[in-house]
């Protein structure tokens, strides 16, 4: 875990003060750069010691055999997992004959930093070498967001107070050596020189490096070149082999003097175009980095930053933390998404190779809310690569017996990749997560010209596999059984309340999308029988109810479970690693928000009574071994009138890799709790809600937070919510007479650009007390009734 | 599918007229020969063609990984399964210079024949080699029933019609090759050369081969002697190798001359044994068999045979060729069973390799009932064997965080081997089932030491995991949510009705014995709270019945599921290789029998009108693609009044194998299903029901069938029940003053050896017309209304 003492609460940066060897692969991924297409994990330029190296480019990923001890029909056989390509931000370093290694000699000083207003991560070093020539180095990486196949570091290193002869090897390798991880599912299968050499090639603009992986036969290439400058003769020379490329510089400086290399780096990789279009392609992100020179990428990236932050900052007054926190979350949220274009947005986005470094439900349904209101081209980009699967989820689907689109579970390039089916291809849940991301994309940006291209089909095909997958019963009620919900410990499930509810709202989705769009809903033979099919269906839609306890079961009869031993596992969290599936699918014990999500996003389900009952009951239940129940939770808190526990989960789904709460932030950031944490602060005491295709507003801030002020973007106008402890302000801030309708604690407001509009804030009065959660799984405190 | 012109219906035995080169996995399967003990497939002599080479020794496997696409806490990682051990039935044959090979020249007649009686396999072949000599060769093999690590094989060949030199090759043959199997998931796993040389020897005595596993660690020696008679000159020789040995006898025969050689086998294997002690038993296996000599092996075998049927035969008339298949299956049974002695019954015998030599509830829920009332000490002894397991299956329900005893879903020594735990942990039933074979052997026997030594423990620990696994819910009910009933198109279900009933009676079960044997509890640290805690849940156990349909679901929920499209997959059956799971899962499609099966062993739970409505509804719906469900089918169709039904799945049962069914005894035998042939039979028309501790009968025979006539052993005596279409007679055949007191059709009734007590059957009318099946899945009428 990270240790504050040395990683001091500033509001726009993440800094490190000391390098702590056992929490390397921590600060990898805290330090990780992205534009959503390259990744760098945080290692050292010298590139060790490591904890898991990385570089990742989005998408790139080999296939490898699916293993099952019993098989059965419609499991899938190949898997795919992350690459780790060839490592581009290597620069090993000599002083005199010794190697520059933080493990030996004496390190004085040694300091990262991550800005999020420039993008750069920085790194100052004072080092003395075991024969005792001290010399600093420092470094500046950028993954550049204004050029996505670009990535550059300025590496400068000083003679301190004695002359040495300093060597500088800048270097590409492929198939680096991995580590060897646990037996931990959640971590990714290890692909032993996944890379096979194609070609390489070196010259004065230059090496290149260009690999296949063996099975899923996609082409990559990598490249680099230099800028040196040196306050006296130095020799640069160059080395190329089919695995690794190393260009040398050498020189010998006088205590004070400087040696300052930038090195460009180009990243491209196909699955269709050929070695000699990748080459050219690399070829030209290296000429354009170069045109743009060092200081012109660093001047583009804040530029692009500044833009970013003016219309999606987060500002928070009254913890230091959580404001540092927050922003670091927009951080990563943005570098996951910015550039991904069409690609997928992975759970850990590029940060590490977690989970295989697959795409799941995390994307559409934490993820895209906030690009969605933050950068809606970005959400929209997600979701044409949504459906530049869908021949692929159509094709599950038949293989399912389903008809429709099926989207995988998990996934890099659109084939379903999980292994079991249980929590995989039963949690068809994310199929309307996608409409509602399809949808809530078009509510909060108007885009038609979207859902014609392709959120209508997406919509359309959800659709039909809902209504092949559900039935109406004698009673006509219609009904989901056998599918499993969010919470991962229940599966195979019957009416999950959430899945049933996100079920019809695809199917009115759809249908409504149908008749706005005619055209293109006969383009897809949908006719008005199937719209009134979709309509029955979700007008019909079975939700259980336990009369006796008053409370929503999250799926058919959970209510009527036994209670989990929660005493007797209070020390074994995540419980999958302690106790099997069959135990915990069978006893009321949740592992994330399920039936809470359904009141959060299908709000309108519920009376206020039941929210407040629900959250009350299920609270009990719910130990939180997900990373994406903290940031619901503190949302239907807030709303249900916990401000102090919102402010506790939202804290927690803040800092879940800041303080590696998971115990797995090594294996990469958790985007859909960082994107949560703007959830939590803007749904949560923002009471942003608009899933009724309406906007609107309910904030209420807890104790101890004295000010919350954000920016969404609503149908091209940004609007900023500010809200202190007595009030809350809503300003527009585009166009001259651009205006926003929305309502505000239910009343009916209009804003126009120019004329803020205050209203005071009711105080929230809960309908029960503070709930309580599993022994040992109670969420640290946010506030201390003081400061922090 | 063998051809019933090739394969003439005689009442004692299985005769194959030709050879069918295209079905031979299936007369190696029908043809194997074993003592429980000893396996070996009905290979030809000389080795080629086969389809699956199969020499077994009862649970000698080899470990090997069970891997997984993802893992979970909990599952078994590793795997067992049987090997195909060193061949000793190999003798190959030279006439002049051409290989006595079936593919090559002319086979003017080619005979086997399996006879019930003398438990023979003879062969008897005409061959014209390439080269135009013509020879008989005549076989007869035998597994002695009587001394179980032998067997033995007299081998003639004769020169027709020319003089011809013969040479015989008898050998020994480790690790041979093996037939790539299909993706089939029943299939066994292929093991590479899993025998590892340890030693080889030879000398006047005969040959011995010993290996070992490499990751189990279990030895075996294989040993061979031979005896030759010869009316001339003839020569004999040996080899010996690591992985073979041969004896080679030449000789030269004039026509008319005969050349005959005996070759005796002996096998032992140990995992606690060491080398030495190997060597010799098996040394003492040939020292005995030789000392038996050949016609005494035939002879005792015989005898033992003249024995079992005596007590076992079922005597069907007015269907021949059921007749014939009855006593097939009743000869494979005893085979499985006879001489396992402390080790498992797997579920396909020793005839195959299926499911990876497996053991399951096959054991004890179809082929114990059987032994139980034939060979009652072959029962106890498979109850020892579980027994002996006890301390892995109380290991296993500690890792699963549960009490008492989780015997194994499928193993070979008594680690879970299951790879999908839906249907393989889950499925705790199998708990109930061998509490239930336990009672069922003490009802049948009385055999109070047997529960003394292990019955009552066997009880106690399974009752204590029904006890840990159940809750009660606010009404005070008592629940078993989230496990799998025998039906495997359903799993992870709640409340399934055959498990709740089962688990009540295990529970019963253990409070009473445990106060009938009060010395025996206290040693296991039951007292009375523990045991009134057991009869207390047992009283509260929660059946869910439809009141709406007046049926029961098979598990809570059932009967509002979707009915599966029968239509759309008439011709796609077995489900399982054509449907997902999930699918399956969650709509009301049923494999086998499990509603009905609880109405037929927990049948004090059901009135007989809801019998007649259940039997009728899960009809429509069960596709009977498990071998386990046709005779449970035939006993309630029965029971029901639906006899010519039950008629047409006694059939079914009983020519599962002889016609191929399931289109897989190539892999091995159905044991359960041949055992059930007898169930179908003696407690379908026989109506026997022991369940409730009194022993009843209820014959009725169906249209066509004009006499059943069987023997069951019951308390040391045999009572036999013989029935015609109007009448049914009782004897009891031991003793001079034995008695049997029994229900006959509700009516009290002591029969007294000497004094056979007739009674006339009453029509049985059923309460609904016949039902309809699955379409493709109506069985094949048994009654054609006239001859077959």
């Amino acid at each position: 875990m990270i240790d504050r003492g040395h990683h001091p609460v500033e509001p726009w940066r993440l800094r490190e003060t000391r390098l702590a060897l056992d929490d390397l692969a921590q600060s990898e991924s805290l330090f990780a750069l992205s534009n959503g297409h390259i990744g760098l994990r945080g290692n050292l330029d010298e590139g060790e010691p490591y904890a898991i190296p990385g570089t990742y480019l989005n998408s790139f990923y080999e296939a490898r055999p699916l293993p099952y001890a019993e098989a059965g029909y419609g499991y899938p056989e190949s898997g795919q997992t992350l690459v780790d390509v060839t490592n581009g931000k290597l620069i090993r370093l000599l002083v005199d004959d010794s190697p520059f290694d933080v493990r030996y000699g004496f390190l004085t000083r040694h300091e990262r930093s991550l800005d999020f207003r420039t993008g750069l991560l920085e790194r100052d070093v004072d080092w003395t070498s075991p024969a005792g020539k001290r010399i600093r180095v420092t470094s500046r990486r950028l993954v550049s967001l204004t050029q996505r196949a670009v990535a550059a570091i300025e590496y400068t290193v000083e003679a301190v107070d004695q002359p040495a002869r300093f060597v500088v090897q800048s270097e590409l390798v492929a198939n680096e050596a991995q580590p060897t991880l646990s037996d931990d599912p959640r971590v990714a299968a290890v692909l032993d020189n996944p890379l096979k050499p194609v070609g390489h090639d070196g010259g004065d603009h230059g090496s290149v490096l260009i690999h296949r992986t063996t099975h899923s036969r996609q082409l990559m290439a990598a490249a680099m070149t230099h800028e040196v400058e040196a306050p006296t003769r130095f020799e640069m020379t160059q080395d190329i082999r089919e695995d690794w490329a190393r260009t040398t510089v050498i020189c010998q400086l006088q205590p004070g003097e400087k040696l300052r290399v930038v090195k460009y780096l180009s990243y491209g990789w196909s699955s269709l175009r050929s070695e000699t279009a990748i080459r050219d392609q690399v070829a030209a992100g290296l000429s354009s980095a170069r045109f743009s020179g060092w200081d012109g990428l660093v001047k583009q990236q804040a530029e692009f930053l500044d833009d970013f932050w003016d219309g999606a900052d987060v500002e928070v007054q009254g913890h230091p933390e959580l404001q540092q926190a927050v922003r670091f979350a927009l951080f990563h949220v943005l570098q996951a998404g910015a550039r991904a274009e069409r690609r997928a947005i992975p759970s850990k986005g590029l940060t590490g190779a977690g989970y295989d470094g697959h795409t799941f439900w995390d994307t559409e349904g934490f993820v895209l809310p906030v690009l969605t209101y933050t950068m809606p081209d970005a959400a929209a980009d997600a979701l044409r690569w949504r459906h530049s699967t869908l021949s692929m989820a159509k094709e599950r689907a038949a293989v399912l017996g389903l008809r429709g689109a099926a989207f995988p579970w998990r996934t890099i390039r659109g084939e379903e990749c999980s292994g079991y089916w249980p929590a995989g291809t039963a949690a068809f849940h994310i199929n309307a997560d996608i409409a509602e991301a399809v949808m809530r994309y078009h509510r909060a940006t108007g885009d038609d010209q979207f859902i014609e291209e392709v959120g209508l089909e997406l919509l359309v095909e959800t659709a039909r596999l809902w209504s092949s997958l559900g039935h109406h019963d004698t009673q006509g009620r219609w009904h989901l059984p056998g599918v499993t919900g969010p919470d991962e410990y229940s599966a195979v499930a019957d009416d999950n309340v959430f899945t049933n509810l996100m079920a019809a709202r695809n199917l009115r989705a759809a249908a409504e999308m149908a008749v706005q769009f005619p055209a293109v809903a006969r383009t897809l033979d949908v006719d008005s029988e199937e719209e009134a099919a979709w309509r029955d269906a979700a007008a019909a839609v079975y939700v259980p109810y336990d009369k006796e306890l008053g409370v929503h079961p999250q799926s058919e009869g959970f209510t009527g479970y036994a209670e989990w031993d929660f005493e007797g596992y209070k020390d074994k969290y995540p419980l999958l690693l302690h106790a099997p599936y069959f135990q915990l699918y069978r006893m009321q014990v949740v592992k994330q928000a399920d039936l809470i999500l359904a009141a959060y996003w299908c709000g309108d389900a519920f009376t206020a009574e039941q929210k407040a009952r629900d959250f009350d009951y299920y609270e009990r239940l719910t130990v939180r071994d997900s990373s994406l129940s903290a940031c619901v939770q503190a949302v239907m808190a807030a709303e249900v009138g916990q401000l102090d526990l919102a402010y506790d989960y939202a804290y927690e789904a803040a800092l879940i890799d800041l303080r590696n709460l998971h115990n797995n932030t090594g294996d990469g950031l958790h985007m859909a709790s960082l994107a949560g944490a703007w959830t939590a602060l803007v749904a949560g005491f923002g009471g942003l809600r608009d899933q009724s295709g309406c906007l609107s507003f309910d904030p209420a801030l807890p104790q101890g937070l004295t000010k919350l002020c954000f920016s969404i973007r609503w149908r091209g106008v940004r609007l900023t919510v500010d809200i202190d402890s007595g009030s809350v302000t809503y300003t527009v801030r585009d166009g001259e007479d651009a205006s926003i309708s929305f309502q505000h604690a239910g009343e009916e407001l209009t804003v126009t650009a120019g004329t803020p509009v205050t209203r005071p804030l009711a105080k929230r009065v809960p309908l029960l007390g503070r709930p309580t959660q599993p022994v040992g799984r109670e969420p640290r405190p946010a506030y201390a009734g003081g400061g922090h």
